[in-house]
């Protein structure tokens, strides 16, 4: 039995495509998976990648993935790197592949300077917050996240009115 | 009186440099705050950069800045817009230059065909809390960012032992 960590190619994207929407459905987000295999081919493959990508073999066969990019903290004035995704394939868990991917990452933030190694994680899936909690991660539960979309986005570029922005 | 929202350059990075301060205080944070002026410098406006930056300027003088860069949604199969740092000084706030910054920001992220424009508050900041609700801005709030620093990144890296990974 051996795990493998290797860089993902462009060969890859129809094993990705399937491992993405193997997450979407472990966190119950399938209809949000709307991706298709020429957005990972275009956006992780071409002459300016979006993302980076690391595959884990178990005994040569790829059965899960890490899928990540890199972000900025201007506090430290160094880049991070931002896991996007982290996902084994159900009946190959508790054999070390979330571990060994998770520690090539910490090597890949090391190389690249990186003064953090963050990801977001859903607040029930309580089996990835312990095992996170093991490796050391800190929770930064004072942060909210804020996210625009679709209409909001085209609103705010058009300039269409709202509310004041805050005084303090 | 006037706004203008324009690019950021390598000769604005005394600029940069003190505008994140200024946010870093004001979200009682100063401490953290440990970049130089030539982190920005290497970071931002080199051959690849990790960031981008906009200034906004009230009658000519540079008061407020957005910080940015892109992250990348896998379930959408396209790359989203990030906003690290958004900061006008106190003096120059209620102007309409957070939205004028926030709209150019709606109009970058249209232009990259993003389907996402996030960033992040401290749960306390309810001023910034009300304006970004009023922009349509939804609160992911089942999401928790976990953090990996420092020794917990190098102990992951050179394979120090720890807890198993989750079974589901």
């Amino acid at each position: 039995m051996s795990i493998a960590i290797r860089k993902a190619s462009r060969e890859d994207c129809p094993l990705i495509l399937r491992l993405i929407r193997g997450l979407a459905d472990y966190e119950h987000l399938a209809p949000m998976a709307v991706l298709h295999q020429e957005d990972l081919e275009r956006d992780g493959f071409g002459p300016h990648p979006y993302f980076h990508c690391l595959i884990a073999e178990f005994d040569g066969q790829p059965v899960g993935f890490a899928l990540y990019f890199f972000n900025y903290s201007t506090f430290l004035g160094r880049p991070g790197l931002y896991l996007e995704d982290l996902f084994v394939l159900p009946e190959f868990r508790q054999r070390g592949l979330g571990r060994a991917l998770l520690a090539r990452l910490a090597s890949v933030a090391l190389e690249n300077r990186c003064g953090r190694l963050e990801w977001s994680v859903l607040d029930w899936n309580q089996p990835a917050i312990d095992f996170y909690t093991a490796v050391g991660g800190q929770f930064m539960d004072e942060w909210r996240l804020v996210r625009l979309t679709g209409k909001a986005i085209d609103a705010l570029a058009s300039g269409h009115p709202s509310a004041p922005e805050p005084a303090q």
